[in-house]
């Protein structure tokens, strides 16, 4: 490390507690009991432990570490941009290329706080998941579409009310998603929400 | 595995749903900003990001990622117990052996919604992580106690204010233990903790 420990130690502090906004930015989805928003900062860590227990319906070669560290730093750009929900603006959204440019500005501001080769390192895995291409980050994108789906069915609609989802909307903009990733967890998860479409 | 596909996928989700109820678990330190209590959920998240983070100032031996797996279900037993913070009741209430008690059985409810093997394995880390005598364990407990008193520092007081903490119960209570784990990052925050205290 070219720069003196306290000097490193207080970047990755400033770093840490930066961090904590995400806590404050809120998503379109509910609690399980629809008491409120879910905030991103507790998203990130149900993911975490998403992969965690369904380590074992990921496809081959995909190392769940990787994952669970992918999934913890993936939406922390939300401290800047905000979340993007799927279902917005009739789904054009998310994804687009003014978001997708506010979201790469603020990784550079936001891991850029942290010293120099840890900068590098967490931007790379957030580079990955959103490239969506390695067998860890498709499977970290299933993981991010099947949870509010389980949100939702939960607790009563969700954003599916709010945005009013048709089902083949939602297996488009999310179906297919968690396929890619996931097939026996999509296979799964539509059965149970299918009814709810009518 | 001797349960069907199906039946193992409904307990992987019995308990994943099962787990957003840390979401509405409150702790008894703020956000950063002070503008409202932590939940715990949260707080698992930001333990995890800060073992990703201060990885280089763990003692040698540490695997990192069994110790960001022991923080994203550290927690999960406060869903029936609740947080017990670190001050409360003179310092007497956390780790006392009704609390103990309380938590285990937490823990074979929570972790027993769970496909059996993947119970026992969770519940094998918890246990670990409570013992508090391995080094993966003694590290994740270490931030366990970090964390807050960043949230407090940042925060102008939080939970050091609410409870009347003095300066030596703040070594004992909390300064020892981060001291075990992580001797260099004690010796930081220290520096930085003891002003407010007068
Ligand atoms: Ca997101």
């Amino acid at each position: 490390m070219t720069i003196p420990d306290g000097e490193r130690l207080a970047r990755q502090f400033a770093f840490l507690t930066e961090a904590d906004r995400l806590k404050s930015v809120l998503r379109a989805n509910l609690l399980c009991d629809a008491s409120r928003q879910e905030n991103s900062g507790e998203h990130s860590w149900h993911l975490a432990l998403y992969a965690m227990v369904l380590a074992d319906q990921a496809p081959e070669g995909v190392r769940i570490d990787r994952v669970i560290r992918m999934l913890i730093l993936h939406d922390l750009v939300e401290i800047d941009v905000g979340d993007v929900p799927i279902h917005s603006a009739n789904g054009t959204a998310h994804g687009s290329p003014d978001i997708c440019a506010a979201e790469a500005k603020a990784a550079e501001r936001i891991f850029g706080l942290l010293p120099g080769d840890q900068a590098s390192a967490f931007r790379a895995l957030w580079d990955e998941f959103e490239a969506a291409e390695t067998p860890d980050a498709v499977f970290a994108k299933s993981l991010d579409r099947l949870q509010p789906v389980m949100q939702n069915l939960a607790g009563g609609g969700g954003t599916w009310t709010t945005y009013g989802v048709t089902w083949a909307q939602l297996e488009a903009r999310v179906g297919a998603k968690i396929a890619r990733g996931a097939p026996r967890l999509w296979d799964w998860v539509k059965e149970k929400a299918r009814p709810w479409f009518g």
